[in-house]
């Protein structure tokens, strides 16, 4: 008997070498950050809170980035991840697509934020910083960093969206076991939490605002840098790991894919999947691109795209992007790395040029096939990453009805094992 | 660069077509179970719970047994597993010793209560049975059963410890998810539970009452048989893959262990990894085969030998083993799957005889090792895994001392994902 292989995996020689940086490949430039003057912002000011060889990703011209022997090493130890063939999903919802899952869920923070993560921990730390702040949402960011910056001896402090907080106290758990502190954002440590609690001393708390209480710490200490989970180019850039490794397993599998799907909150998770597909898309090739958010969080495919700002309190420049605007409250969905008002300027300017699409899915359809899902795979998947795999099987649903298939690649960005509140929450409304 | 390898990882094709059978390798045959008339039992009496098929591997003469195609399928979607090479663990306690750990917490229950479950679950599915109805202490081994229940089309009924179910509500949420349903032990539903109620409504539970309400249930209904996760002679049987990869991934990597460790509740884990290497043991070869335990619930460190029943009400057959009593009242330790007064008979002969060492560790060296072990290899252990980490931990710096260093290979059985109440209270403590 042959034992049946679900796998696609890639032998540990085959890790990508190489980051592909998508800016110079974008069919048109980016339009500059702006300071608070308006005028282009000079890269030196970002120096404040960013090391320099990280804004020197952030705007960099040329394609191919070597990523560095230290974080080579570590990635190795999860990476590179399987694509797995989702016989059982398909099984289960009866559709003749081919469905793929790039399960990311198996790095040490149980979601793709490792990925750069890492990266981030590392060159801070070769630029001599001590310390680092951030935000995280649903947790998987702040474990991530708290993860990365014990492997490169860093300290963090992390601000946690309050209502995430509350709904995942173990999440802070994890980042505290691996040396990480921990705040509820709005926190009374800085002068942007205060204004917030101040105005109201029961908000949820939303990202942008816990962005804007990491930024201004680290802006006035200068041991201290900010490291972001998302949005920005060179965090895209670290996450193309993700794509790269899926081309070499789509050709190892003999595969090419109808459509790439992933869930999209600040655009990481997406961009990195789709990134180093887009000279493909470029020379046409027929792969449909979708980036699927919330229906209650719906910035790209209901935002406006201007300039805006990435914080809730100002701090951060002004980047051309699609978005809700920075006052908008999301609702307490249970998928806290989605709720956030804007989008990354490369993934906003992809779907400016209509190089990808965006799709909104609701939260009935997100549980429901999130419960197919972990009954048919075995696997209980983030509540964000149940977006993609939501869209991917109404999609494959679809198709079927239509007497068509396809095949269809989806990223499970995270697994959903520090999410089970909100699986009881939906077992039980039932 | 050579991307660093820590992980042993067998082709799928190296998947053991057989398990191990270690009843006929016995030093001296196991004493048979005696029935309430103190006779020894008739195997068809177990009829009443059991379907023929494991009763007749229960009580095997045959070292190797074939493992059914179905059952190899499933456990094909995540076997063979990796044995990693804890260097990072090695280099934060600054021991020349090797230290491999099996990683069992890959499975989709995250623990290798798996391996037993399919089996069961599809033998008992083959004979016609329904239902399953079981009891559970950390919650791993009813999400084990409920996901294999699930793949072989049972319903599942589980008693869940009450303590443990207040300490982890989530393992019920997973549960749930994958179709089970879940009382709290003692419950209102059996004879047993109703009877321990009244004498105690505050009761924490114990395993041993747990395995009587569904034994109970088992033997009142027909189409509901009972499985168990750990003592029995077939449970021991189904874990013996893992023992079987690792003497493969031991020859691949050319290692020649001085030490095999693995906690020890029921011993199903300890038996699994041990069991095949029983022949070897015999042989004269110098390894030291360890079973750690917590010094709180101490069985085969201060437990006497002895004919002694599975449960606290007495329902199961006697058996002979190293038992502190069925009345025995484990404190609430964070290590629910440890928690049981009695142990396998297998491994309670290989004890006596000599072929292996049992051990106990305290609660304060678990979560030490533990924090140093997820600090250092980013993987946050099960408490009850643990105990197998920080005897190995132990040893390795007990030798350092010595001037000496060996090869230690311990199981992971599980993560702690679902156990990070008890890293809180751990955390806090200090």
């Amino acid at each position: 008997m042959d034992i049946p292989n679900n796998k696609i995996l890639l032998p540990k020689q085959e890790l990508p070498r190489s980051w592909f940086n998508v800016l110079p490949e974008l069919p048109e430039p980016l339009e500059p950050y702006l300071g608070p003057d308006g005028q282009p912002l000079s890269p030196s000011v970002l120096e404040v809170i960013f090391p320099p060889s990280l804004i020197e990703q952030e705007l960099s011209p040329v394609i191919e980035h070597p990523i560095a022997e230290p974080i080579l090493k570590a990635l190795a130890l999860w990476r590179p991840t399987p694509m797995v063939r989702a016989y059982r999903l398909e099984k289960a919802l009866g559709v003749k697509s081919r469905l793929y899952f790039k399960d990311e869920s198996v790095s040490p923070s149980g979601s793709h934020k490792s990925n750069t993560a890492l990266a981030q921990a590392y060159f801070n730390s070769q630029a001599g910083i001590k310390r680092l702040t951030t935000e995280t949402g649903a947790g998987q960011w702040g474990t991530a960093l708290a993860i990365a910056a014990r492997e490169f001896g860093l300290r963090v402090r992390v601000f946690m969206v309050r209502v995430s907080l509350k709904q995942k106290p173990y999440r802070k758990t994890i980042m505290n076991l691996m040396g990480a502190e921990v705040l509820p954002s709005p926190s009374e440590a800085t002068i942007s939490g205060r204004a917030a609690l101040a105005a109201n001393p029961e908000t949820l708390g939303t990202l942008g605002l816990a962005i804007s209480e990491a930024v201004e710490e680290a802006a006035n200490q200068s041991d201290t840098n900010y490291a972001l989970g998302s949005v920005l180019n060179h965090v895209i850039l670290h996450q193309t790991i993700i794509g790269l490794e899926v081309q070499k397993q789509l050709k190892l599998a003999g595969e090419t894919p109808d459509y790439l799907i992933a869930c999209h909150g600040g655009g990481s998770n997406f961009g990195g999947l789709v990134a180093p597909f887009v000279p493909n898309l470029k020379n046409g090739e027929p792969i449909k691109c979708v980036a699927v958010e919330p229906q209650s969080c719906p910035t790209l495919t209901k935002g406006q795209y201007r300039y805006d700002k990435g914080d809730a309190a100002g701090l951060t420049p002004s980047m051309p992007m699609y978005t809700l605007g920075t006052d908008f409250q999301p609702p307490a969905i249970h998928a806290g790395g989605l709720r956030y008002h804007g989008s990354s300027p490369i993934i906003s300017s992809l779907l400016k040029s209509k190089l990808i699409q965006a799709a909104a899915v609701s939260a009935d359809d997100v549980f429901k096939f999130a419960q197919i899902f972990a009954g048919s795979e075995y696997i209980i998947p983030a509540p964000e990453s149940a977006h993609a795999l939501a869209y991917s099987c109404l999609k494959a649903l679809e198709l079927e009805q239509e007497g068509k298939s396809s095949t269809i690649v989806f990223t499970l960005s995270g697994h959903g094992l520090m999410d089970l509140s909100a699986y009881e929450t939906s077992l039980n409304g039932k």
